[in-house]
């Protein structure tokens, strides 16, 4: 029996900015990332956020980023490793007294944008950030790309993790993401990115744009919330896995170390 | 037997920038209020903080400020009272992050500036402060102005509370300070501030310009941390209070709900 | 014969983050008021903007805001009137170097938010902020509510100036709008929003929510740009003004000191 | 008849934070970079700072930074052309309006820190800056890294430019230098520093670590404003110079096209 996460970035406006369809997407995923402040979102959009996602009995997640509203986390800054470390306790941090100020428990981390591409391969700083995770609550799920530096170092210091895989992106042979500088990076027919979806999580394998099948582990897979298509494709995404006969629940729900 | 706590802002720089003398004023404080981001500090700066109150004993609270670091958080800002318990509870939690890994208790809450300030009058952002403190974490001491609606919103909704007095600035008879936009604002004279001190915690009674003497709670005592003279005076307060048979502790330590 | 102008926010967005309908909304208005990067814009978005009214032959002025992105510039903020002509002078060159850099001409300034409703009644404010103005460059127009005390300073420095009236929000007797706190502040009927337009532009007349008319001087009419009905508004008026013989041109075609 | 101008950067404190000691080292450079706001700098500090320059006749230039205040502008952003054209226009913009404010004139423009240094070989971001400057002031001198792509866009362009050395650097035999990570980077002996500026402004000529002499144009030579023995250092520099005869004056005097 085939079991998968479906997450989605989360609460990423700020102040009089609104971005994505979250209330929606909500009835669809059983993951919310939610951004704590530093590539996006606020304290008062982080609250509504953790609100949202309980009433609809979504689990939640710090979605941590760069220091950089104004490039929306997505240009890399070149931080250290400590400093990685020190911004993924705060941002943690700061959500984590959302969660529990409603009396609900935090379940996972995902690092945002070029925090999360940074530590694909960088692993200094992925042990860095799993550290940052590992010293604020052990019990937090650490998610990586799959196969990464971050996925590792997650497991190294003894967090569960999360491999996480894309329904709208295409895989190189190495098994990172093609980037979004080049054409063919991006999955637009359903059709396509919903077979790549349940070939990943029931046969642990993903088509790359060099033609060959590689290997992968498809725990958790990232729905994007904004774009034109984002609500219609996250609607199909679990109705097609569900018919395919993948159980569809929050990664908390059967990952273990 | 009288006891009294001993606090300072710490934490106030801001990446390259360095304000105060932290270091040696913790020698001589008990509770340091660290600066969480938003008025002042960054991740870096409260982490390192954090560790350096650990090791030497002193009591830890988070000092949640308006998002103005241009202006040090010291300009009012015209913020509803639910946008101060969104902004309350992200900095308890981002620093209560830092304190937790590295294993320690968060002891207090004392907002900053004009945050502090605007409480001291308001009963509706002083109750959204003091539930956003509360729905963190019932635990936690809740400083505010000696006799504030800060410290009556705590005492309510059933957090310990903390009434603060200072050392360094003159009273009115309403019992609050004199604004810094006025002459007299300041005790400059070493001698006199002690006094006025142990007249507060000994008599509880506080001098006014005035001239007639007002009843006053004094359970924690503000040391400032910048300025010229506030290293030898942060030593200077703690001497003259021992001497005077005052018993110097965290607030932790005695205070009770 | 009467001649008005209509100007409109422009250039809100931030980053990733995009606010109301630029594009359309030029074609309708003859002065934008471009968001200088403190409660809205980024460099990119200024210089985009430029480049469409310039395109459009919309006249361009500042619209400089208190520094607080995530309140959008609409909260108060106790800043002293040094502090208003600093950010003043900041903001309208930063918006300068755009315009000058393609070769044109900037038309007007215009306070945005908070900071226009603070300097209507504060004559301090509003001085220092005729003054910014000026000291950058005595040949701009400052745009201020009609017969506020940031018009009247403009006046006194030298400096061209512009009343501005609204379309779509209420007068008290004593020339202010209705507050947005209020129900009846705003007019969300097209039909009664033109025809208020129109009686201030060709009567000097504007009718208050106590019943009786006050004289007004209407030389620019603010349209918004954002909002579900902006863009069917925004072209409105326009026509309506146009067939009530009506000119509208920008601002800069008719005013005179 | 050698002639050399001295450049410190300046006015890089923000809010209540202070840096560097500016006021003392204008009686002895020609000419200021005044931080913009982005990496450093405010719009109270970059008025009080233009006002210090022209009353001590220093020349004044614009510093445009990274938009980065935690990492003071010297951590690398992976930002486009467009964007370091973007942030330029805006900086250069924000300043020019203060020294233009005081009747002053701005004469030159020296990116700060992370910036300049991926400016020195990134031919393309070089190009996107010296365009910047050059759009929003052909007149403006364009300061770069000696032999740097900066100034070698620069002159391509149409710009004046400085080529800028420095005399408590040490240089590798490419002539870029030495990175702060490596030890010998610094160096610390003033008469050291003295001896490789003379040699660098009257032979054209730098050592290198390599041992080897490389030539090198010195039209500007930069002093450090912060540090223990900046002050001691920035005095001793000019009266080194005029000692072996060099003229030190500001670039806008003897440079020509």
């Amino acid at each position: 029996m085939y079991t998968v996460d479906l997450n989605c970035d989360m609460g990423e406006g700020f102040g009089a900015y609104i971005i994505g369809h979250d209330d929606e997407i909500l009835n669809y995923i059983t993951s919310a990332n939610i951004a704590c402040g530093f590539h996006a979102g606020d304290p008062s959009i982080m609250k509504k956020t953790v609100r949202n996602a309980l009433r609809k009995n979504v689990a939640i997640g710090a979605h941590p980023g760069l220091p950089d509203k104004l490039g929306f986390g997505r240009r890399e800054i070149n931080i250290s490793p400590e400093e990685a470390y020190d911004i993924v306790v705060y941002q943690i941090g700061a959500l984590h007294a959302f969660v529990a100020s409603e009396g609900a428990k935090l379940q996972h981390v995902k690092p945002h944008g070029a925090l999360f591409n940074m530590a694909v391969k960088n692993a200094a700083l992925s042990k860095a950030i799993a550290e940052a995770v590992y010293k604020v609550d052990p019990e937090l799920i650490l998610f990586g790309l799959s196969g990464s530096e971050l996925v590792k170092a997650g497991e190294k210091i003894g967090l569960k993790t999360a491999n996480e895989v894309f329904s709208d992106r295409t895989y190189q042979e190495d098994g990172t993401l093609t980037s979004r500088q080049e054409t063919n990076a991006l999955i637009t027919d359903h059709g396509k990115a919903v077979n790549q979806v349940i070939r990943m999580v029931k046969e642990g394998k993903a088509p790359t744009l060099q033609g060959r099948d590689i290997p992968i582990k498809a725990e958790t897979v990232c729905i994007h919330g904004d774009g034109q298509t984002a609500l219609e494709f996250a609607k199909y995404i679990p109705e097609a896995l569900k018919k395919e006969g993948v159980t569809v629940t929050a990664i908390g729900n059967f990952i273990h170390q």
